[in-house]
Protein backbone atom coordinates (compact mmCIF):
# COMPACT_ATOMS: atom_id res chain seq x y z
CA UNK A 1 0.00 0.00 0.00
CA UNK A 2 0.84 3.78 -0.82
CA UNK A 3 1.48 5.87 2.01
CA UNK A 4 -2.59 6.69 3.18
CA UNK A 5 -1.38 9.54 5.67
CA UNK A 6 -0.74 11.71 2.15
CA UNK A 7 -3.86 11.14 0.89
CA UNK A 8 -6.65 14.17 1.11
CA UNK A 9 -9.80 14.14 2.99
CA UNK A 10 -12.63 12.41 1.77
CA UNK A 11 -16.02 13.72 2.17
CA UNK A 12 -19.40 11.83 1.11
CA UNK A 13 -22.08 13.49 1.86
CA UNK A 14 -25.77 11.90 1.56
CA UNK A 15 -27.29 15.05 -0.38
CA UNK A 16 -29.36 17.90 -0.06
CA UNK A 17 -26.78 19.51 1.81
CA UNK A 18 -27.66 23.14 3.41
CA UNK A 19 -26.75 25.63 1.62
CA UNK A 20 -28.77 28.77 2.46
CA UNK A 21 -27.83 29.71 5.78
CA UNK A 22 -24.74 28.39 7.50
CA UNK A 23 -24.05 25.73 4.69
CA UNK A 24 -22.31 23.67 7.35
CA UNK A 25 -20.45 21.30 5.48
CA UNK A 26 -19.32 22.96 2.44
CA UNK A 27 -18.04 25.89 4.52
CA UNK A 28 -15.95 23.22 6.20
CA UNK A 29 -15.04 21.35 3.35
CA UNK A 30 -14.11 24.69 1.75
CA UNK A 31 -12.10 25.65 5.01
CA UNK A 32 -10.41 22.29 4.83
CA UNK A 33 -9.46 23.53 1.22
CA UNK A 34 -7.19 26.74 2.60
CA UNK A 35 -10.55 28.80 2.91
CA UNK A 36 -9.50 31.63 1.60
CA UNK A 37 -6.64 30.37 -1.00
CA UNK A 38 -8.30 27.48 -1.54
CA UNK A 39 -9.33 26.45 -5.24
CA UNK A 40 -12.32 24.17 -5.45
CA UNK A 41 -13.33 22.72 -9.18
CA UNK A 42 -16.67 21.83 -9.19
CA UNK A 43 -17.50 18.54 -11.39
CA UNK A 44 -21.22 18.65 -12.16
CA UNK A 45 -21.15 15.64 -14.70
CA UNK A 46 -23.61 13.52 -12.81
CA UNK A 47 -26.50 15.91 -13.34
CA UNK A 48 -27.61 16.82 -16.30
CA UNK A 49 -29.00 20.28 -14.97
CA UNK A 50 -26.79 23.29 -17.00
CA UNK A 51 -27.27 25.01 -13.26
CA UNK A 52 -25.78 22.44 -11.41
CA UNK A 53 -22.31 23.77 -11.83
CA UNK A 54 -22.15 27.54 -12.22
CA UNK A 55 -24.48 27.09 -8.81
CA UNK A 56 -21.88 25.60 -6.67
CA UNK A 57 -19.19 27.98 -8.20
CA UNK A 58 -21.53 30.78 -6.71
CA UNK A 59 -21.72 29.21 -3.71
CA UNK A 60 -17.64 28.96 -3.29
CA UNK A 61 -17.16 31.81 -4.23
CA UNK A 62 -19.92 33.69 -1.87
CA UNK A 63 -17.80 32.20 0.97
CA UNK A 64 -14.54 33.59 -0.58
CA UNK A 65 -12.97 30.28 -1.92
CA UNK A 66 -11.93 30.69 -5.57
CA UNK A 67 -13.92 28.19 -7.69
CA UNK A 68 -14.76 26.77 -11.32
CA UNK A 69 -16.59 23.46 -12.94
CA UNK A 70 -15.69 21.62 -16.09
CA UNK A 71 -18.09 20.76 -18.06
CA UNK A 72 -17.92 17.07 -18.95
CA UNK A 73 -20.66 15.31 -21.23
CA UNK A 74 -19.41 13.12 -22.72
CA UNK A 75 -15.98 10.95 -22.75
CA UNK A 76 -14.39 12.68 -25.32
CA UNK A 77 -14.07 15.66 -23.34
CA UNK A 78 -11.97 13.67 -20.45
CA UNK A 79 -9.17 13.68 -23.13
CA UNK A 80 -9.07 17.36 -23.24
CA UNK A 81 -5.89 18.77 -21.81
CA UNK A 82 -6.92 22.05 -20.34
CA UNK A 83 -9.57 20.00 -18.31
CA UNK A 84 -6.91 17.94 -17.00
CA UNK A 85 -4.45 20.74 -16.18
CA UNK A 86 -7.10 22.86 -14.67
CA UNK A 87 -7.80 19.45 -11.80
CA UNK A 88 -4.03 19.59 -11.36
CA UNK A 89 -3.81 23.54 -10.15
CA UNK A 90 -7.44 22.54 -7.58
CA UNK A 91 -6.84 22.21 -3.83
CA UNK A 92 -10.35 20.54 -3.54
CA UNK A 93 -12.58 18.62 -6.07
CA UNK A 94 -16.25 18.26 -5.92
CA UNK A 95 -18.55 15.58 -7.36
CA UNK A 96 -22.59 17.22 -7.34
CA UNK A 97 -25.20 14.81 -7.69
CA UNK A 98 -27.39 13.23 -9.82
CA UNK A 99 -26.80 9.95 -11.32
CA UNK A 100 -23.73 8.40 -10.23
CA UNK A 101 -23.63 5.39 -13.12
CA UNK A 102 -23.77 8.93 -15.49
CA UNK A 103 -20.57 9.68 -13.36
CA UNK A 104 -18.69 6.21 -13.75
CA UNK A 105 -19.69 5.96 -17.61
CA UNK A 106 -18.54 9.11 -18.62
CA UNK A 107 -15.14 9.36 -16.22
CA UNK A 108 -14.60 5.94 -15.98
CA UNK A 109 -11.18 5.12 -17.61
CA UNK A 110 -10.03 8.61 -18.32
CA UNK A 111 -7.04 10.78 -17.99
CA UNK A 112 -9.82 12.61 -15.81
CA UNK A 113 -10.64 9.41 -13.41
CA UNK A 114 -6.75 9.24 -13.38
CA UNK A 115 -5.84 12.25 -11.97
CA UNK A 116 -8.80 12.68 -9.28
CA UNK A 117 -7.43 9.34 -8.13
CA UNK A 118 -3.92 10.88 -8.45
CA UNK A 119 -4.26 14.06 -7.04
CA UNK A 120 -6.03 12.40 -3.88
CA UNK A 121 -3.70 10.02 -3.50
CA UNK A 122 -1.17 13.77 -3.67
CA UNK A 123 -3.35 15.39 -0.62
CA UNK A 124 -6.21 17.16 -2.54
CA UNK A 125 -9.47 17.20 -1.14
CA UNK A 126 -12.44 15.35 -2.53
CA UNK A 127 -16.15 15.84 -1.73
CA UNK A 128 -19.34 14.60 -3.16
CA UNK A 129 -22.81 15.01 -2.42
CA UNK A 130 -25.56 12.28 -3.21
CA UNK A 131 -24.77 10.79 -6.71
CA UNK A 132 -21.15 12.34 -5.69
CA UNK A 133 -21.22 10.89 -2.58
CA UNK A 134 -21.90 7.07 -3.80
CA UNK A 135 -19.01 7.16 -6.39
CA UNK A 136 -15.96 7.75 -4.68
CA UNK A 137 -15.91 4.14 -3.11
CA UNK A 138 -14.12 1.47 -4.63
CA UNK A 139 -16.99 -0.62 -5.21
CA UNK A 140 -20.57 1.55 -5.80
CA UNK A 141 -23.61 1.39 -4.89
CA UNK A 142 -25.80 2.35 -8.13
CA UNK A 143 -29.09 1.60 -7.67
CA UNK A 144 -31.47 -1.09 -5.80
CA UNK A 145 -34.95 -1.00 -4.60
CA UNK A 146 -36.06 0.56 -1.32
CA UNK A 147 -37.26 -1.31 2.25
CA UNK A 148 -34.65 -2.10 5.17
CA UNK A 149 -35.25 -6.26 3.93
CA UNK A 150 -31.56 -7.13 1.99
CA UNK A 151 -32.44 -9.56 -0.48
CA UNK A 152 -30.91 -11.44 -3.40
CA UNK A 153 -31.24 -9.25 -6.18
CA UNK A 154 -31.45 -6.15 -3.60
CA UNK A 155 -28.92 -4.02 -5.12
CA UNK A 156 -26.98 -2.93 -8.48
CA UNK A 157 -23.11 -2.41 -7.74
CA UNK A 158 -20.77 -1.43 -10.26
CA UNK A 159 -16.78 -0.06 -9.76
CA UNK A 160 -16.40 3.64 -8.42
CA UNK A 161 -13.61 6.08 -8.98
CA UNK A 162 -11.38 3.90 -5.85
CA UNK A 163 -10.94 6.08 -3.70
CA UNK A 164 -11.73 4.07 -0.28
CA UNK A 165 -11.99 0.25 -0.54
CA UNK A 166 -12.84 0.49 3.29
CA UNK A 167 -16.30 1.48 2.95
CA UNK A 168 -19.67 1.56 0.93
CA UNK A 169 -21.73 4.51 0.52
CA UNK A 170 -24.98 4.90 0.39
CA UNK A 171 -27.02 8.22 0.52
CA UNK A 172 -30.42 10.24 1.07
CA UNK A 173 -30.12 6.90 3.47
CA UNK A 174 -33.27 7.70 5.99
CA UNK A 175 -34.97 9.62 3.32
CA UNK A 176 -35.22 7.16 0.83
CA UNK A 177 -35.34 3.85 3.10
CA UNK A 178 -32.44 2.13 1.95
CA UNK A 179 -30.71 0.09 4.76
CA UNK A 180 -32.48 -3.01 2.47
CA UNK A 181 -29.70 -2.35 -0.34
CA UNK A 182 -27.02 -1.39 1.84
CA UNK A 183 -26.79 -4.87 3.56
CA UNK A 184 -26.92 -6.64 0.31
CA UNK A 185 -24.03 -4.90 -0.80
CA UNK A 186 -22.38 -5.48 2.12
CA UNK A 187 -23.49 -9.27 1.97
CA UNK A 188 -22.02 -10.27 -0.96
CA UNK A 189 -18.71 -9.74 0.47
CA UNK A 190 -18.75 -8.72 4.14
CA UNK A 191 -15.04 -7.02 4.34
CA UNK A 192 -15.91 -3.36 4.14
CA UNK A 193 -17.72 -0.88 6.27
CA UNK A 194 -21.55 0.20 5.17
CA UNK A 195 -22.04 3.63 5.31
CA UNK A 196 -25.30 4.87 4.99
CA UNK A 197 -25.68 8.66 5.40
CA UNK A 198 -29.13 11.06 5.36
CA UNK A 199 -29.63 14.21 3.90
CA UNK A 200 -27.91 17.29 4.91
CA UNK A 201 -25.12 15.00 6.93
CA UNK A 202 -21.62 14.25 5.73
CA UNK A 203 -18.42 12.11 6.46
CA UNK A 204 -15.27 13.92 7.06
CA UNK A 205 -13.11 10.78 6.39
CA UNK A 206 -9.28 12.04 7.57
CA UNK A 207 -5.97 10.32 5.19
CA UNK A 208 -5.41 7.53 8.49
CA UNK A 209 -9.41 6.39 8.06
CA UNK A 210 -11.49 7.92 11.07
CA UNK A 211 -14.50 9.68 9.94
CA UNK A 212 -16.38 12.41 12.42
CA UNK A 213 -19.82 12.92 11.35
CA UNK A 214 -20.57 16.58 10.33
CA UNK A 215 -25.16 18.00 9.63
CA UNK A 216 -28.06 17.52 11.13
CA UNK A 217 -28.73 13.77 10.33
CA UNK A 218 -27.02 10.71 11.28
CA UNK A 219 -24.72 8.52 9.60
CA UNK A 220 -25.86 4.49 9.96
CA UNK A 221 -22.53 2.44 9.87
CA UNK A 222 -23.05 -1.35 9.63
CA UNK A 223 -19.87 -2.98 10.47
CA UNK A 224 -20.03 -7.02 9.25
CA UNK A 225 -16.74 -8.04 10.43
CA UNK A 226 -18.56 -10.20 13.00
CA UNK A 227 -20.73 -11.53 10.54
CA UNK A 228 -20.78 -15.32 11.57
CA UNK A 229 -23.98 -16.23 9.09
CA UNK A 230 -25.01 -15.47 5.86
CA UNK A 231 -28.00 -17.26 3.95
CA UNK A 232 -26.82 -14.81 0.68
CA UNK A 233 -25.52 -18.01 -1.09
CA UNK A 234 -28.38 -20.00 -0.91
CA UNK A 235 -31.13 -17.36 -1.68
CA UNK A 236 -33.02 -17.29 -5.06
CA UNK A 237 -34.48 -14.34 -6.90
CA UNK A 238 -35.98 -11.57 -4.32
CA UNK A 239 -35.53 -13.90 -1.54
CA UNK A 240 -34.98 -12.21 1.52
CA UNK A 241 -31.41 -12.90 3.26
CA UNK A 242 -30.60 -13.46 7.00
CA UNK A 243 -27.54 -11.93 8.31
CA UNK A 244 -26.21 -13.12 12.05
CA UNK A 245 -24.20 -11.20 13.95
CA UNK A 246 -23.44 -7.37 12.35
CA UNK A 247 -22.64 -4.65 14.66
CA UNK A 248 -24.87 -1.30 14.33
CA UNK A 249 -23.64 2.33 15.13
CA UNK A 250 -26.28 5.34 14.74
CA UNK A 251 -23.83 8.36 14.64
CA UNK A 252 -24.59 11.67 14.49
CA UNK A 253 -22.80 15.40 15.03
CA UNK A 254 -19.23 15.13 16.38
CA UNK A 255 -18.96 11.24 16.78
CA UNK A 256 -16.59 9.84 15.21
CA UNK A 257 -15.75 6.14 13.73
CA UNK A 258 -12.12 4.52 12.90
CA UNK A 259 -12.61 2.36 9.33
CA UNK A 260 -9.22 0.73 10.36
CA UNK A 261 -10.10 -0.28 13.68
CA UNK A 262 -13.78 -0.49 13.74
CA UNK A 263 -14.33 1.48 16.29
CA UNK A 264 -16.93 3.75 16.85
CA UNK A 265 -16.60 6.69 19.48
CA UNK A 266 -19.30 9.09 20.75
CA UNK A 267 -18.55 12.91 21.62
CA UNK A 268 -17.91 13.89 24.52
CA UNK A 269 -19.44 17.05 25.98
CA UNK A 270 -17.13 18.48 28.27
CA UNK B 1 1.09 0.80 -5.20
CA UNK B 2 3.70 -2.07 -3.56
CA UNK B 3 5.57 -3.78 -5.66
CA UNK B 4 3.98 -5.88 -8.00
CA UNK B 5 7.16 -7.88 -9.41
CA UNK B 6 6.85 -9.83 -6.13
CA UNK B 7 3.43 -11.16 -6.38
CA UNK B 8 2.50 -14.72 -8.02
CA UNK B 9 1.33 -15.73 -11.05
CA UNK B 10 -2.63 -14.97 -11.22
CA UNK B 11 -4.35 -17.87 -13.47
CA UNK B 12 -8.44 -17.27 -14.14
CA UNK B 13 -9.92 -20.77 -15.57
CA UNK B 14 -12.76 -20.56 -17.74
CA UNK B 15 -13.98 -23.62 -16.15
CA UNK B 16 -14.58 -27.60 -17.27
CA UNK B 17 -10.42 -27.94 -17.77
CA UNK B 18 -8.99 -30.73 -18.90
CA UNK B 19 -8.35 -32.90 -16.28
CA UNK B 20 -8.15 -37.14 -17.81
CA UNK B 21 -5.59 -37.12 -20.40
CA UNK B 22 -2.90 -34.87 -20.14
CA UNK B 23 -4.64 -31.69 -17.81
CA UNK B 24 -2.19 -29.53 -19.53
CA UNK B 25 -3.65 -26.71 -17.69
CA UNK B 26 -3.45 -27.67 -14.22
CA UNK B 27 -0.06 -29.84 -14.97
CA UNK B 28 1.48 -25.65 -16.20
CA UNK B 29 -0.12 -24.57 -12.96
CA UNK B 30 1.46 -27.40 -10.78
CA UNK B 31 4.90 -26.76 -12.34
CA UNK B 32 4.71 -23.04 -11.96
CA UNK B 33 4.05 -23.88 -8.05
CA UNK B 34 7.40 -26.08 -7.94
CA UNK B 35 6.54 -28.77 -9.19
CA UNK B 36 7.17 -31.95 -7.18
CA UNK B 37 8.05 -29.85 -4.41
CA UNK B 38 4.60 -27.78 -5.19
CA UNK B 39 2.31 -27.51 -2.14
CA UNK B 40 -1.16 -27.23 -3.24
CA UNK B 41 -4.10 -25.95 -1.73
CA UNK B 42 -7.64 -26.03 -2.80
CA UNK B 43 -10.34 -24.12 -1.66
CA UNK B 44 -13.61 -26.06 -2.47
CA UNK B 45 -15.97 -23.52 -0.86
CA UNK B 46 -17.55 -22.34 -4.39
CA UNK B 47 -19.03 -26.25 -4.45
CA UNK B 48 -21.59 -27.92 -2.50
CA UNK B 49 -20.52 -31.28 -3.64
CA UNK B 50 -18.35 -33.50 -0.74
CA UNK B 51 -16.15 -34.83 -3.96
CA UNK B 52 -14.64 -31.62 -5.59
CA UNK B 53 -12.14 -30.79 -2.94
CA UNK B 54 -11.19 -34.95 -2.69
CA UNK B 55 -10.64 -34.75 -6.75
CA UNK B 56 -8.48 -31.98 -7.30
CA UNK B 57 -6.12 -33.31 -4.41
CA UNK B 58 -5.88 -36.60 -5.99
CA UNK B 59 -5.27 -35.37 -9.59
CA UNK B 60 -2.43 -32.71 -8.11
CA UNK B 61 -0.79 -35.72 -6.25
CA UNK B 62 -1.15 -37.80 -9.54
CA UNK B 63 0.90 -35.05 -11.15
CA UNK B 64 3.70 -35.54 -8.39
CA UNK B 65 2.80 -32.87 -6.15
CA UNK B 66 1.88 -32.61 -2.62
CA UNK B 67 -1.74 -31.25 -1.90
CA UNK B 68 -4.49 -30.66 0.51
CA UNK B 69 -7.90 -29.36 0.43
CA UNK B 70 -9.11 -27.05 3.44
CA UNK B 71 -13.33 -27.75 4.22
CA UNK B 72 -14.86 -24.30 4.79
CA UNK B 73 -18.56 -24.23 4.87
CA UNK B 74 -19.22 -21.49 7.17
CA UNK B 75 -17.82 -18.22 7.67
CA UNK B 76 -16.50 -19.62 11.30
CA UNK B 77 -14.84 -22.06 9.73
CA UNK B 78 -12.45 -18.90 8.16
CA UNK B 79 -11.49 -17.59 11.86
CA UNK B 80 -9.78 -21.16 12.65
CA UNK B 81 -5.95 -20.68 13.58
CA UNK B 82 -5.05 -24.15 11.70
CA UNK B 83 -6.79 -23.72 8.61
CA UNK B 84 -4.84 -20.04 8.47
CA UNK B 85 -1.12 -21.70 8.85
CA UNK B 86 -1.95 -24.33 6.30
CA UNK B 87 -2.32 -21.31 3.80
CA UNK B 88 0.70 -19.89 4.84
CA UNK B 89 2.72 -23.70 3.96
CA UNK B 90 1.29 -23.37 0.57
CA UNK B 91 3.21 -22.48 -2.83
CA UNK B 92 -0.20 -22.75 -4.87
CA UNK B 93 -3.79 -22.03 -4.32
CA UNK B 94 -6.68 -23.34 -6.14
CA UNK B 95 -10.18 -22.03 -5.61
CA UNK B 96 -12.66 -24.36 -7.24
CA UNK B 97 -15.58 -23.97 -9.72
CA UNK B 98 -19.05 -23.59 -8.32
CA UNK B 99 -20.92 -20.45 -7.11
CA UNK B 100 -18.79 -17.22 -6.86
CA UNK B 101 -21.11 -15.64 -4.44
CA UNK B 102 -20.59 -18.32 -2.19
CA UNK B 103 -17.09 -17.87 -2.35
CA UNK B 104 -17.25 -14.37 -1.45
CA UNK B 105 -19.85 -14.40 1.46
CA UNK B 106 -18.29 -16.90 3.35
CA UNK B 107 -14.63 -15.97 2.51
CA UNK B 108 -15.30 -12.23 2.23
CA UNK B 109 -13.71 -10.04 5.58
CA UNK B 110 -12.17 -13.10 7.06
CA UNK B 111 -8.79 -13.99 8.07
CA UNK B 112 -8.57 -16.47 5.07
CA UNK B 113 -9.64 -13.89 2.24
CA UNK B 114 -7.00 -11.68 4.00
CA UNK B 115 -4.58 -14.48 3.69
CA UNK B 116 -5.00 -15.34 -0.24
CA UNK B 117 -4.37 -11.72 -0.67
CA UNK B 118 -1.23 -11.34 1.83
CA UNK B 119 0.31 -14.66 0.52
CA UNK B 120 -0.63 -14.21 -3.51
CA UNK B 121 1.13 -10.26 -2.65
CA UNK B 122 4.61 -12.38 -1.44
CA UNK B 123 4.61 -15.19 -4.57
CA UNK B 124 2.06 -17.34 -3.66
CA UNK B 125 0.29 -18.50 -7.33
CA UNK B 126 -3.69 -18.44 -7.11
CA UNK B 127 -5.72 -20.43 -9.62
CA UNK B 128 -9.62 -20.50 -10.06
CA UNK B 129 -11.51 -22.33 -12.09
CA UNK B 130 -15.04 -21.23 -13.25
CA UNK B 131 -16.48 -19.15 -10.01
CA UNK B 132 -12.86 -19.69 -8.88
CA UNK B 133 -11.46 -17.40 -11.76
CA UNK B 134 -14.36 -14.68 -11.35
CA UNK B 135 -13.93 -14.34 -7.83
CA UNK B 136 -10.18 -13.28 -8.66
CA UNK B 137 -11.06 -10.06 -9.48
CA UNK B 138 -11.96 -6.88 -7.42
CA UNK B 139 -14.94 -6.49 -9.57
CA UNK B 140 -16.13 -10.25 -9.84
CA UNK B 141 -19.43 -10.62 -12.30
CA UNK B 142 -22.04 -12.44 -9.94
CA UNK B 143 -24.47 -13.48 -12.37
CA UNK B 144 -26.71 -11.90 -15.52
CA UNK B 145 -28.83 -12.94 -18.37
CA UNK B 146 -27.12 -14.96 -21.57
CA UNK B 147 -27.08 -13.03 -24.51
CA UNK B 148 -24.61 -11.04 -26.62
CA UNK B 149 -26.10 -7.41 -26.31
CA UNK B 150 -25.19 -5.62 -23.46
CA UNK B 151 -28.61 -3.94 -21.51
CA UNK B 152 -29.07 -1.45 -18.64
CA UNK B 153 -29.35 -4.30 -16.13
CA UNK B 154 -27.75 -6.68 -17.85
CA UNK B 155 -25.02 -8.00 -15.10
CA UNK B 156 -24.61 -8.58 -11.28
CA UNK B 157 -21.56 -7.35 -10.08
CA UNK B 158 -20.26 -7.67 -6.41
CA UNK B 159 -17.01 -7.24 -4.66
CA UNK B 160 -14.09 -10.29 -5.17
CA UNK B 161 -11.06 -11.31 -3.57
CA UNK B 162 -9.39 -8.24 -4.92
CA UNK B 163 -6.04 -10.04 -6.82
CA UNK B 164 -6.65 -7.77 -10.04
CA UNK B 165 -7.95 -4.71 -10.39
CA UNK B 166 -6.92 -4.53 -14.02
CA UNK B 167 -9.36 -7.38 -15.37
CA UNK B 168 -12.50 -8.80 -15.31
CA UNK B 169 -13.15 -11.86 -15.65
CA UNK B 170 -16.10 -14.16 -16.88
CA UNK B 171 -16.28 -17.81 -17.64
CA UNK B 172 -17.55 -20.30 -19.49
CA UNK B 173 -17.64 -17.72 -21.90
CA UNK B 174 -18.54 -19.27 -25.57
CA UNK B 175 -20.32 -21.69 -23.63
CA UNK B 176 -22.55 -19.90 -22.20
CA UNK B 177 -23.03 -16.85 -24.84
CA UNK B 178 -22.07 -14.30 -21.80
CA UNK B 179 -20.61 -11.31 -24.39
CA UNK B 180 -23.59 -9.25 -23.08
CA UNK B 181 -23.07 -9.53 -19.33
CA UNK B 182 -19.55 -8.78 -19.88
CA UNK B 183 -19.86 -5.62 -21.65
CA UNK B 184 -22.51 -4.31 -19.43
CA UNK B 185 -19.64 -4.77 -16.41
CA UNK B 186 -17.28 -2.81 -18.67
CA UNK B 187 -20.03 -0.12 -19.86
CA UNK B 188 -20.73 0.74 -15.97
CA UNK B 189 -16.82 2.11 -15.55
CA UNK B 190 -15.26 1.49 -18.63
CA UNK B 191 -11.61 0.95 -16.91
CA UNK B 192 -10.83 -2.84 -16.59
CA UNK B 193 -10.11 -5.02 -19.32
CA UNK B 194 -12.49 -7.57 -19.80
CA UNK B 195 -11.67 -11.27 -20.23
CA UNK B 196 -14.07 -13.82 -21.21
CA UNK B 197 -12.10 -17.41 -21.00
CA UNK B 198 -13.66 -20.04 -22.69
CA UNK B 199 -13.76 -23.34 -21.01
CA UNK B 200 -10.71 -25.37 -21.10
CA UNK B 201 -8.71 -22.34 -21.54
CA UNK B 202 -6.59 -19.98 -18.79
CA UNK B 203 -4.98 -16.96 -18.75
CA UNK B 204 -1.94 -17.44 -16.89
CA UNK B 205 -0.82 -13.76 -15.97
CA UNK B 206 2.47 -12.90 -14.72
CA UNK B 207 3.35 -10.49 -11.83
CA UNK B 208 4.07 -7.86 -14.32
CA UNK B 209 0.66 -8.14 -16.17
CA UNK B 210 0.73 -10.07 -19.34
CA UNK B 211 -1.39 -12.78 -20.13
CA UNK B 212 -0.63 -15.62 -21.90
CA UNK B 213 -3.04 -17.67 -23.42
CA UNK B 214 -3.48 -21.65 -22.60
CA UNK B 215 -5.83 -24.53 -23.32
CA UNK B 216 -8.11 -25.61 -26.23
CA UNK B 217 -10.69 -22.23 -26.33
CA UNK B 218 -10.05 -18.76 -26.60
CA UNK B 219 -9.83 -15.90 -24.41
CA UNK B 220 -12.37 -12.90 -25.84
CA UNK B 221 -10.60 -9.42 -24.48
CA UNK B 222 -12.77 -6.49 -24.36
CA UNK B 223 -10.45 -3.14 -24.14
CA UNK B 224 -12.74 -0.42 -23.28
CA UNK B 225 -9.64 1.99 -22.90
CA UNK B 226 -10.38 4.09 -26.61
CA UNK B 227 -14.37 3.73 -25.84
CA UNK B 228 -15.97 6.77 -27.50
CA UNK B 229 -19.38 7.36 -26.42
CA UNK B 230 -22.14 5.05 -24.45
CA UNK B 231 -25.35 5.14 -23.56
CA UNK B 232 -25.78 3.34 -20.02
CA UNK B 233 -26.32 6.69 -18.47
CA UNK B 234 -29.31 7.22 -20.02
CA UNK B 235 -30.24 3.71 -20.49
CA UNK B 236 -33.28 2.31 -19.14
CA UNK B 237 -34.57 -1.13 -17.43
CA UNK B 238 -33.35 -4.03 -19.33
CA UNK B 239 -32.66 -1.25 -22.87
CA UNK B 240 -29.66 -2.45 -24.85
CA UNK B 241 -26.85 -0.05 -24.59
CA UNK B 242 -24.79 1.69 -27.52
CA UNK B 243 -20.88 1.49 -26.91
CA UNK B 244 -18.67 2.68 -29.91
CA UNK B 245 -14.93 2.64 -29.57
CA UNK B 246 -14.50 -0.86 -28.24
CA UNK B 247 -11.16 -2.91 -29.08
CA UNK B 248 -11.80 -6.36 -29.39
CA UNK B 249 -9.11 -9.25 -29.89
CA UNK B 250 -9.64 -13.11 -29.75
CA UNK B 251 -6.68 -14.63 -28.54
CA UNK B 252 -5.94 -18.20 -28.91
CA UNK B 253 -3.22 -21.10 -27.30
CA UNK B 254 0.18 -18.85 -27.35
CA UNK B 255 -0.86 -15.73 -27.97
CA UNK B 256 -0.64 -12.91 -25.22
CA UNK B 257 -2.03 -9.56 -23.72
CA UNK B 258 -0.48 -6.77 -21.97
CA UNK B 259 -2.44 -5.78 -19.40
CA UNK B 260 -0.75 -2.73 -18.30
CA UNK B 261 0.02 -1.37 -21.99
CA UNK B 262 -3.35 -3.19 -23.36
CA UNK B 263 -1.25 -4.83 -26.44
CA UNK B 264 -2.02 -8.01 -27.78
CA UNK B 265 0.36 -9.88 -29.78
CA UNK B 266 0.06 -13.48 -31.71
CA UNK B 267 2.02 -16.49 -31.42
CA UNK B 268 5.20 -16.04 -34.13
CA UNK B 269 5.76 -19.63 -35.03
CA UNK B 270 9.16 -19.94 -36.08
Amino acid sequence: MSDTSKRGWLIPIGGAEERSTDALILRRFMELCGGRDARILVIPTASELAETGPNYVSLFEEMGARSRYIPIDEREDCFAEEIVSTLERASGIFLTGGNQLRLSTILGGTPVARSIRDRFAKGVHVAGTSAGAAIVCEHMIAGGPTGPTPTENGVTMAPGLGLTNKAIVDQHFRQRDRLGRLLTALSYNPFATGLGIDEDTAAFISPRGTLEVVGSGAITVVDPSGLQHSSMHDASDQDPISLIGLTLHILTAGDHFNLETRQAQAITLN
